[in-house]
């Protein structure tokens, strides 16, 4: 870990404070750097722009390949505030930066109210055992169009 | 299940179609559904919008929301073409609609290229077994905002 680590996440938990003072969302910031400079921000901004998925991370990752013209943060860092969640968590391995450094815990977050701890364990169940009614129907429907997929000549693999 | 649930599944399945079709992105559809009628859908969009997060449920939970002016999807169900990856059921979960019907599964997403089992797999190991690299630092200075929040009078919780 160095200073420059250090200051990245100094500056993503300055944008986790400046999100609650101006009642964007929660308290979650976000960075990320690429060749040791900040090229995108983000904070929550769940309640504010009625965005259950404008977590500091996603709105963070939104803005980073906005500026690179890419779907992908090759070579990226991602300093965050919170541990992401599951749903930031799966953001961050779709859009694959080298690494993630992160300051308070998902047991920190649900400690003042989040539900990160509690989706973390959802998500290791099987349907049956989940809150969440989860029903799988037509999956032969959907697979002509996953093999229509498969077949595809001119797609854009991610 | 009921013919309702079958003719929103067919619409989901639609969009995957029509989303690779257009060259939008994966082939993946979504539609959240109210009082018995379709209120927003979507296609994945990753490729063609650069955004990694733009998954078909992450788009429909988007659009409904925007379309309800609320940040949680009360009373919604979603029908989804394919099982939600860890991401898409995180964003469910903060959505919090009554229930979810998906077609294809996250193994037979596997089978034609995509990440969604890889990203389980890897979402409940721990940071020292997880293939992406992720580091703990700061957590004394984040705890700071996080009691801001607890002790912040005027908050909106989500």
């Amino acid at each position: 870990m160095t200073e420059k680590d250090k200051d990245f996440m100094r500056r993503a938990i300055v944008l986790a404070q400046n999100g609650i003072d101006s009642n964007a969302g929660g308290p979650f910031g976000a960075v990320v750097v690429k060749d040791d400079k900040i090229i995108a921000e983000g904070c929550n901004r769940v309640t504010s722009t009625n965005d259950p998925t404008a977590h500091a991370e996603v709105v963070a990752i939104r803005n980073a390949c906005r500026k690179l013209n890419s779907f992908q943060l090759d070579d990226c860092s991602i300093y965050t505030s919170c541990e992401p969640c599951p749903m930031c968590l799966g953001a961050i391995y779709w859009a694959r930066p080298k690494q993630v450094f992160f300051a308070a815990t998902r047991r920190d977050a649900a400690i003042i109210g989040f539900d990160d701890q509690f989706i973390y364990e959802e998500i290791a169940k099987d349907f049956d055992g989940r809150q969440l009614k989860i029903v799988n129907l037509m999956r032969d429907e959907a697979l002509i169009v996953f093999q229509n997929w498969a077949n595809k000549p001119d797609k854009t693999e991610y």
